[in-house]
């Protein structure tokens, strides 16, 4: 990332444009520290900028602050949204359980669980924390809301209760390996197919 | 717990054993150090000797090193186990499901949340994790077991799975405050009627 001062300098090559090269090095450094063990508290726009090699001024024209900022990158730390194709509401949420603490990049199982501290210590951090994952829980309450309309899932149901029973067990066993049994089993459709069924004797 | 030396030279008092009080007051200063933020990794029995006012020695007298007074501080810190009363299947489960991340201990809600990075971190940590939840993950088994043999629940359940949709939906909440419009709800009470019940239409 050193060189990055002067590559902005040098004339703008044929590929990407200079302005979205110096934003992914300010997303790439900010995820960088996080991943190395700073707390979002001590994270600084003076140490991004270092990091990314460009100045505190080029950050401030494309973010307010640090959390917006820090709002881009952990967002785009959690990749692009899944895709819900749309016929089966059990196949959806299967897709969306997948998703749920998935991450493809390796940063993301050192940020994501030390965000927790942090989520509980500081209201700003809780909200955002919630803006992060507010567009993935917005995809699964859509797909039960289509359930319940369509017939397929109980008229009563509490749909965000409901988000949490889904949710929940694939965070706790991928963020905390919450009982190291569960590893290896195919848990996203077992995790929609009990939740679906019930564990009641019929 | 400045005054624990002075009280340890004193003749015994007619209350509690002197070696019950040094006991509690380690308990108390480990526990103390991690709620002001310690990490695990931090705390040293140096620290724990100084801020109980006891000497080393004292400490290592009752427990072999770090790990076996930390496993005997976060026991203590969840409370008693819970004690069901083996009636009813349900209504046992929504005992154990009330007491998932329910401490009584305001320095539980500080200190849980900030083992999640360092269970991450460190194979000890985990095992220590796994040392501290085990006693309360076996009395759901149990409950589990007794619903399969009675009859009550499905004969194929697959009973590990159970119990991470029982308690993952309740840790995400308490631990992490996962959804803010969950908080205000009977969430024992409905997540284990749900997860008997399923969520399909009938």
């Amino acid at each position: 990332m050193s060189d990055m001062t002067s590559t902005a300098d040098a004339p703008r090559s044929p590929g990407r444009p200079r302005s979205v090269r110096a934003d992914e090095a300010i997303i790439e450094a900010t995820l960088d520290l996080l991943a190395e063990g700073s707390t979002i508290e001590a994270l600084s726009i003076e140490a991004i900028a270092a990091r990314a090699g460009v100045g505190k001024a080029t950050i401030y024209r494309r973010w307010p602050g640090k959390d917006a900022l820090l709002l881009d990158a952990l967002r785009r730390l959690k990749g692009v949204l899944p895709d819900p194709a749309g016929h089966s509401v059990r196949d959806d949420l299967v897709l969306l359980v997948g998703a749920v603490g998935h991450n493809i990049d390796p940063r993301a199982a050192k940020i994501m669980p030390c965000l927790v501290p942090e989520v509980n210590r500081s209201p700003d951090h809780f909200q955002l924390y919630q803006n992060i994952i507010e567009p993935r829980r917005k995809l699964m309450r859509e797909v039960l809301q289509r359930g319940v309309a369509s017939g397929e899932l109980r008229a009563d149901l509490d749909i965000e209760l409901t988000m949490a029973l889904l949710t929940g067990p694939m965070l706790i066993q991928r963020m905390l390996r919450w009982h190291p049994e569960l590893d290896g089993r195919v848990l996203p459709e077992r995790v929609v197919d009990t939740v679906l069924e019930g564990v009641r004797a019929r």
